[in-house]
């Protein structure tokens, strides 16, 4: 029996299965733990030939350790870190970015998730002042939280504004290929190419099992990364079930396909969805959500037969993600219910 | 060509095909994310058939976070954690449970590893003062860094000298079944009838992919877990496929098998080289280490040709692990070049 | 040669002289150490007799001290404290409560620095997820950083708001004689009777070289605070030279002539600048603050003459700060100057 | 009526009379806080005269926070900080050090709380390996909290040892005067001339009321300091009373002779009790300790009339200490006493 059609996160997807079979290929025998493994040292170098030669990644578990731990790399406990008020790191993790940095989030007020040097200016003004922490970098999502991209121009500004103050870039790249997609540019023009001084490199939302990279464009960043990573609770005995993982998604542009899928899917959502009365689609899809405005009581009969979020309860928004497992035919589905739903008022 | 047998670490050794199946069995379709679909619902209920009703287990990625965090729900920062100077948590987790926990660790000297209530009761003296770490919890290793094994009367009256004195026991368990086989006896009367508080499953070095699980044995640890799980890094968010390979592991006790291999494979390889001259068993294998004295030359010779450690170059002992891949042929194999090598000289 | 007014800070003012007299008396010959002589104990049952049976007092080195660590036991790390955005607890600490509590502070735009349980309700919609961090603690500062004060009528409304959701009620009085003084009512009257759960005492601010006491009247907040603070590095050695301060402050309510000449000399100030032209102050001085609004030119060539703060650069609002030292011919000097220089323009 | 003389700590001593004077004439009106006021500026600069152009000295309250914050300023949390196991840093500040610095102590067993290269060697085996903490700083106490004292060669040595493995090197100097006193040394030729990276300079041992000095002498260490310490909670308000105080123990050496003074009538007791039957100093003092073995009903008899500690219960040693106020009638007074109890057996 075929499951119903599902829209509540890119997490709940499963797993490539390309990936699944490199997981399988990697299961031949032992191999040294802790990264010291053949497949982890060709995958750090596959993360070279695609980012660039100062390009240092490491593997760690899950996004969250990824986002905190290179941060960790990045600052010192009376630092602070810029970030959009609707951060991941700041609103969905449990307050781990302050338990484990020492730090503060100074948290910016953006209008679409996007932070701007102008909107970063205000946030320098203790610089050098005991009393405040002290501004040490500034972190952006790329793919936003509200699924909006920067521009490779947008990236540039904000890596030219944090390096001028004395300040680092980061940025958490969990939907990075998502982003790459809807930019139309390559993952390195993005990254390393723009300025960023270090990157959370996303799997599990596309496509993996597990697995995030921490990358680091600058030396001094990577230099004690593998205590920090270790100390942190994220070195993986048997690396080489990430490696290999990576390999797979980094193989002949697996990553690219992935997203790609998942962000026409949610385009399609939204035209499918776009002239049923009573649904908004509040803007137009970038990567692979769509924000929708419906009715409450149409929200309701619609979570009772698919699995999605309320992104805002108050303004009677939902969030539908897709994945790189979402289908055409799963998303036709979706959109018949949900004009039968609205229908019925 | 196949692979040179491998003497380094349990956790060198690949995935038994059970759990790679029970894997790609696992990624069907999408599921709910951080562990509340129906594999983990599933394995939750399993542990509890295995360990007792009280048990609450939540998966974590890896070992060292089921022991930082399993203690962290059993402490404050002014406690201490009484542990043999040999522990894991002690020698190899580059100071993860002072970090995380901001505890200190009283380390106790032990003839081979195991803590006695009588080693335990000095380090009561300061009870009630301000100026020094209280004693919280006992953390016993099971089995053994040294390959050796408590007793369930061991266990027992540790629990019973922890409890008189308002203290908690946590036993890691990243080679619990190992002891388990050792003795002979089932993991409910190892753990929850011997008294133990909090118990960390290892399931990585008994032929997982990656996964362990932190279990306790009293509902008020349990109760603020999943927040310090989430904010320690550990929520997977495609749980199900910890989940999956527990439940294949707990299934038929394939943990028992694996584990009855890894020490069976140790007792072989300790009786092959037992006469061989120059080279010294120094204690009969519990479990699924071998400890060997050998000279140091023959040591580099094996070495040139095999995986394992050095455990103490001053006494030039090496480790030898096996897993739950090992097997007689290898073994054999091995045994032969160690008697060539030896009888080099 | 009189030194020149200063309104900067009630911090840049001396010792009172009584506190004075009262160290030197304290300095006579051995006494033991940590708080176990007998001026500490004495001063902790003034703390009774003062603030109720059930007032646990504990001395500390500093206001920031006082705050976070009363904070830490009240807080586990996956907690969040509510408190205003204005609050010194997250403007002036250089981030100590994120990085000693390890929590995050959720933080309340308020109308005047004040919260109230409307402002709060929203921040409770996550209890119980384990993304967020778990609300615990509503942090109010009596008198406020903008010089309001709380009455005792919305005191009480907060501890009923606080403890019908399971959080607890802390109190930053580092201004609390101000308060009591504006407020014309006791101590207790504003803080155990009214629901507070536990109280930072202001002394440095009121009269003392250096101490602040953390008031609990709660016992099982009290019970591991001797650890907290030894391990949070605030257990004075020399500790009846705290003690002795805090019973000359609490002897014939020092305390409150102190605050009663802090606050006079503020309304007395507001008043004499007030027909000023050019001079407009912001709102009637509640505490010993005068908030108010001139030409930047006018604020430049005050400041060459006398000591005092911007407040806020964009809107020209200066903070003119009054205290226990303060003498009415030092306001008249200063408003004649204000004056001169306002006419000036 | 006189107190009883006492000699369990020189923590129990009160304030030497020329600081209790030089507090009651820096509380001459209002002043600048937290540091920018001018008689800090002058001792800051008081301290370079005295310890050498590159000292950098900071004020903080108390000593645990002393060496804590130096310690931080000097590690990050995976380094690790090699000191005697008997080290306060150790032994009596309810694990502040770990909890702090997120790190491990590394402790040494010693013969009598002093280090040296050799003791220290094994501790360098894991350099470079994530799994184990990265020795970072070596901290030596002068004089140690046996009462015994490194040679200035002995530092140098140390300091050679530590900074040709990439270390430095700290020096809890609590009992700094009394270790110079004993080495008829000056404190620059103790410190910097011989090494020393970064101080805690005591200060109320030695008859302050409060107060101690983070010293550094190397640029880089003091950079960041003022944002440790203010997040370190050690920022004090009214910081001219602590700059005060050290300008007056600095001031025609005050230091030297208070140190002087505690150290002769160490001296002094030592002989006084050398003849009696019954009592054995077990080593002849250094510095302001007398470590001696009485037989244990002895010892009940003397804690009845005066105050002193039980340093070992089962060797059956006490410690007597002496401070500055000790009077040479006090130390005659005490020496019958322990004469006649020991005459009763």
């Amino acid at each position: 029996m075929p499951h119903a059609p599902c829209f509540a996160s890119d997490n709940y997807a499963g797993v490539h299965p390309m990936v699944m079979a490199a997981l399988a290929a990697a299961n031949s025998g032992p191999a040294p733990a802790y990264g010291t493994d053949e497949l982890s040292q060709t995958a750090r170098l596959r993360f070279k030939e695609v980012l660039g030669e100062n390009a240092e990644a490491f593997f760690v578990f899950l996004g969250t350790a990824a986002n905190v731990l290179c941060l960790q790399a990045m600052t010192r406990p009376h630092h602070a870190v810029l970030c959009a008020g609707t951060a991941h790191i700041n609103v969905d993790e449990c307050g781990a970015p302050e338990r484990h940095l020492g730090s503060k989030l100074f948290c910016v007020d953006t209008p679409e998730g996007k932070l701007t040097p102008g909107l970063l200016r205000p946030f320098l003004h203790h610089l050098g002042n005991e009393h405040h922490n002290q501004p040490r970098v500034v972190s952006i999502t790329q793919a936003t939280e509200l699924g909006t991209v920067y521009s490779v121009d947008e990236i540039r500004s904000l890596a030219a504004f944090a390096h001028d103050h004395g300040l680092l870039l980061h940025m958490d790249g969990s939907r990075l290929g998502n982003a790459a997609v809807a930019l139309g540019c390559g993952l390195r023009e993005m990254t390393a190419n723009a300025g960023v001084d270090a990157l959370s490199f996303g799997g599990t939302k596309n496509g993996l099992m597990f697995g995030e990279a921490v990358v680091f464009f600058r030396p001094e960043l990577a230099q004690d990364f593998p205590f920090i990573r270790k100390q942190g609770m994220q070195l993986c005995s048997k690396m080489r079930f990430i490696a290999a993982q990576f390999l797979a998604l980094l193989e002949g542009d697996l990553w690219r396909e992935n997203a790609a899928q998942a962000n026409a899917m949610a385009r399609l959502l939204a035209e499918r969805v776009a002239g049923i009365p009573g649904v908004r689609v509040t803007q137009q899809p970038q990567t692979n959500a769509v924000f929708a405005q419906l009715a409450p009581a149409v929200i309701a009969r619609l979570q009772a037969r698919f699995a999605f979020y309320v992104w805002d309860v108050e303004q009677s928004v939902v969030r539908w993600m897709t994945s790189f497992a979402t289908t055409g035919a799963e998303v036709e589905q979706f959109a018949r219910a949900v004009r039968e739903e609205a229908l019925r008022g």
